[in-house]
């Protein structure tokens, strides 16, 4: 049974790594000794050592080890005899580039469909979904496919934000980047706001956090879903 | 020789489409009775004819009929034929993968450098810079590739934005963003600012606008240049 907590952020404003998630990440992995680390997003381009270093030092405030797969010679076999995952947040483009060519995206997914618990913030999240064209992310590196885990129905939008009414730029809006998604597209969207999350029991997905998320359809209007919501389609 | 106008968008707040930098289009497009406007990247996902239709409305002012590539039967021949080229904003991901689709990317590249001019803004100016990897938009489709027209010995940041330091968000600034792209790839960017755009007459690049642009290489941090100054490596 799919057991996974999909976070927006792995920070919050004015907290540290993971803090305001751990109360939650404790029940999670009660189970668990060591969670099995992908560091391969690289957020702000640090190394996989510094990233998993960063991951250990939040899991050690509720007595968790963290090991990152990049210290493993087979990834494959890694993600295989792996306890739990915990796939960190940062360039979206390169994380599902490396795990194509570390030949662990299947195994990832295999895993979790054998009840291995998933954590994804941001990136880590992003790939929960059935493609990761819904990132905010820069391309800076061409993987070899958009597709992702799958492991959830719809697509991720993480860090979600509101359009700021008092802005002068021109670009474009959260809300209508994900419009042109859906222009061409036909999956549903979740846009999750920092501090929100996913809780994934099997085939029951509830919206976690004190927020609201926003819901987004092909051809209907963006609308909020509120906390402890059931998400189906 | 090459004669380009890589503006970072059509429009500034409080502008109408192309208000800001008519009396320049107007000095650059003088000669030219009529300009082939590519509308594939289709800005909010509008179709090809209404995107058009504001293409039109706005090189009305200056007196110069725009035609739509997506009327011809050849797009290939159409930009061959070609008085002047505008290639309009929106998603770079569709405009990329509509370029090759079409098999324009080659024949829009031989174009100028033949000395038609060219216009972009936003995504049309994304794709004047050896890859697209430093645009800001959504990935809604995977194009064949993210080589672009390499018109320029860089690649373009359009809508550049300088951090909210007030910003309580944990997503990415545009500088982090930039960054990232760095640690895997060596090319300079230029983070063009709303309202600002280069002017390229050969070899020859000078910053246009009021405003300065922020130049990123590899290994250096971000650093401003002010308008009017020429842009070299």
């Amino acid at each position: 049974m799919k057991r996974m907590i999909i976070a927006s952020t792995s920070t919050v404003h004015g907290g540290t790594y993971l803090s305001y998630i751990l109360p939650e990440l404790e029940k999670f992995f009660a189970e668990v000794k060591t969670i099995l680390f992908v560091p391969y997003a690289r957020p702000g381009g640090i190394s996989h050592d510094d990233y998993t270093g960063i991951a250990s030092k939040g899991f050690a405030a509720i007595g968790k080890e963290v090991v990152g797969l990049h210290t493993f010679e087979s990834p494959e076999k890694a993600v295989k005899s792996a306890e739990a995952i915990f796939v960190g947040g940062g360039n979206t483009f390169l994380l599902v580039t490396q795990l194509y060519k570390n030949k662990v995206m299947e195994a990832i997914r295999e895993a979790v469909y054998n009840g291995v618990p998933y954590l994804g913030s941001s990136a880590g999240s992003n790939i929960t979904g059935l493609t990761m064209q819904t990132t905010n992310d820069m391309p800076i590196i061409y993987p070899p496919s958009f597709k992702t885990l799958g492991l959830v129905p719809f697509n991720i939008n993480p860090h979600y934000i509101d359009a700021d009414k008092q802005s002068k730029h021109m670009g474009e809006t959260r809300e209508t980047r994900i419009k042109e998604f859906h222009k061409i597209n036909t999956l549903p969207v979740i846009g999750l706001r920092e501090g929100s999350w996913l809780e994934v029991i099997g085939e029951e997905i509830t919206l976690k956090g004190t927020l609201s998320a926003r819901i987004f359809e092909q051809g209907r209007e963006g609308y909020e879903v509120e906390t402890e919501t059931s998400i189906k389609f």
